[in-house]
């Protein structure tokens, strides 16, 4: 399978924002996934903190949702766009990991209608949302792991629909 | 071990922005890892562009620079803080890992003298900076995976020197 | 009347930014409206200040403009949208409120050709008009009072005309 | 009683970011209130939500707050500080107003240890968190009225302790 | 010649953000033209970092279009646009300045569809990667000069296309 | 005289945040200048502007104190600072410059209490309202310059007082 070639740099070798003002305007959609791994006495308190006291998830959810609007400042090559809607699903596994650990899940589900996709969007969400779930939790358990992070699928555009573990 | 409560939330169960106005002024500091996991080919890319085409390591360390710096803009409950020292360093390990994928480790190291730490600041470095790599190769490689990203260390303030898997 | 569910839940009940991807482009248009109220002395010097030393409207009205801009960054789940006009006017008004207080009553019109409507983006306009008078007037007199901000009227979208009053 | 000039200003008349560099660092604090007006029927989809599918309050509760961070990037003659605690208080009130409408009220509460008072801070965050409601009951409800906003107290610095109706 | 009249104030003298609603979306793009000029001594520093320790002008190359997507954060009047692509290029001149500094020449090229130009974009991205390169060579060379910086070309929107020194 | 190294490069050849972890808190002040060379008859709508229907200036004014503030964003090594006082200054200058273009000159003076200097800050202020002026002119003068932007003098810190053409 012959590569692409890093379409990012331009012909010196130096890095650009690729052009795309020919591309066509199509509905794009990405979903991207992420953890966070924890102690599970920590996960407890997040857990009480939902009905108790307060709720990490839903500060996370909302710092995701803006970190997504916020990825063509943080990612230098990225086009800027105008979402069209983003979704976040925060889910606390029944089982702990390999180490132990108890696990929540972060899903970010991203849409744009526009000439290029929102993978980077989809990925900086979830990103953002285990950074705050960190950040909320530390003062309890600073061994805390945010787990792989990677795309699940998109779809639009000219490359076409991309779906992880598909051939 | 009894846990502190999380601090981030107010009596009525609110989310707030932590009181630090009497904590101390001290050097803080803070270290934090993660990495980016690809195809060899993809890898290989990234190599030969550092020679012939550009440097996809040198806009990933832009970007986690400066990612550090929009650290309380992304992370809702994050205190502002005028960052000391950012240093960021990326590493081609020999091994792939157990999936035969090739990594690229990624440090951020974090200094301060404020009155709050900046472990986020540095997580937030390793993120924008693997995110940074993952866009500028996504035209090559969408199964790359941002790798585990955890605090590695911190120093200085009332709760001490923390060391990833010390006790 | 049977009322719309509030659209910015998902049905797990976590906040969502909606999706807007089938909807329509339309030209939209909203204004808002405000005011400030001061003490006459106040307003005196912010009118000396126009003929002698400086313009604290025209600072206000710069503010609006460019907040009217930063508003997706500022309202969690608003939707990134390409301005196409925006307009702010300032009234000085001829009689004092009820209170006896100077008023100076803020106006705010946004415009876009876009999937969404630009409700938020008028209504921020005022908002940070109004706080700049207040910052720029705050060491001559700290009891100014923001008065009520509202939308007058919107156009565009699915949802048709709105015109505050009407029926 | 004479006012003092409106500091603001340079001599030719133009603005300026007044120099605070001579002002001694000391422990600052300010309080401000708002509230949003709404039809009944909106407030009891917000209490509901409450229970079975979100929480409007919360969201804005983040909003204002990281509103309150962004201050120095929105009004344009306020000095960048590095706020020490943000806490936000939302209250329904038992009665509704004048007009039948229901109220909400806002409160926000900003600390720093610098050179310049937080006022602003604290009157961004409830204008912030008060459009954040707005925002998310627009579907039900575009007759909503964002209240009066003002500051309530202010301690610390050379300009001493402001209670609003003090004398 | 008559001059057209300024657009961006409004009918009572205050400054507005121009209403481009009925422009028709073509595709636009503009080039801007800038440089730095500096001691001998402190190109060849920047010039031996190429090979021996970093690349001054690919951190500036990153400033510069991430400089370019923060065009209306900046730019009061500006609209936000949607940017498809930047490229810039950095030239060292072979012959020094009449004043015997050495000089580095920055070209930006910015494009978008879109029913504004992108001028500002252009002009904003040559100053931000000037203002990188005196920040990076600082510490070795207070003299530098940022020099001028203007519109080569622009073409695409009503007023079409526009070449320096051309009549 | 011996350069100073870069100090914006690590050993590994990398872009660092230089650590001034270790620097001392001192008073310090930077002035930078510029300025906009267009045709005499724009300068005659700018100035007919200031009395009939707005003031490009003032505009241009907040705007340079704003792009002050947001200095860190842009410039990629730059340390976040509190500021504590920008001030600019504009000046129609008598005589038209070699070319025979009317020329505006600006003077940006930044002032804070910190560990480093505010060189950038100043040249970025100056620069955002240079082109603030040309935005805002460019309907009726695409041939705009702008000029020369450079440090004056700085003060502060330990590597002293800085005067240009100083020796």
């Amino acid at each position: 399978m012959p590569y692409q070639k890093l379409t990012h740099f331009d012909e010196s070798g130096r890095a650009k924002m690729v052009d795309v003002t020919d591309k066509s305007v199509t509905d794009r959609k990405a979903v991207a996934n992420g953890s966070v791994h924890m102690k599970p006495e920590t996960l407890q308190l997040i857990q009480q903190g939902k009905v108790k006291k307060g709720d990490v998830l839903s500060v996370a959810q909302v710092a995701g949702i803006m970190g997504a609007k916020r990825t063509p400042d943080l990612i230098p090559m990225c086009h800027p766009l105008m979402l069209t809607g983003v979704n976040m699903d925060f889910n606390i596994e029944e089982k702990p990991d390999e180490r132990g650990l108890a696990v929540i899940s972060i899903t970010a589900s991203v849409k744009t209608k526009g000439q290029t996709g929102v993978e980077m969007e989809a990925l900086t969400a979830v990103s953002v949302a285990a950074l705050t779930i960190y950040d909320m939790c530390k003062a309890a358990d600073k061994d805390m792991i945010l787990g792989e992070i990677f795309l699940s699928s998109k779809s639009g555009g000219k490359s076409g629909t991309y779906e992880r573990g598909g051939d």
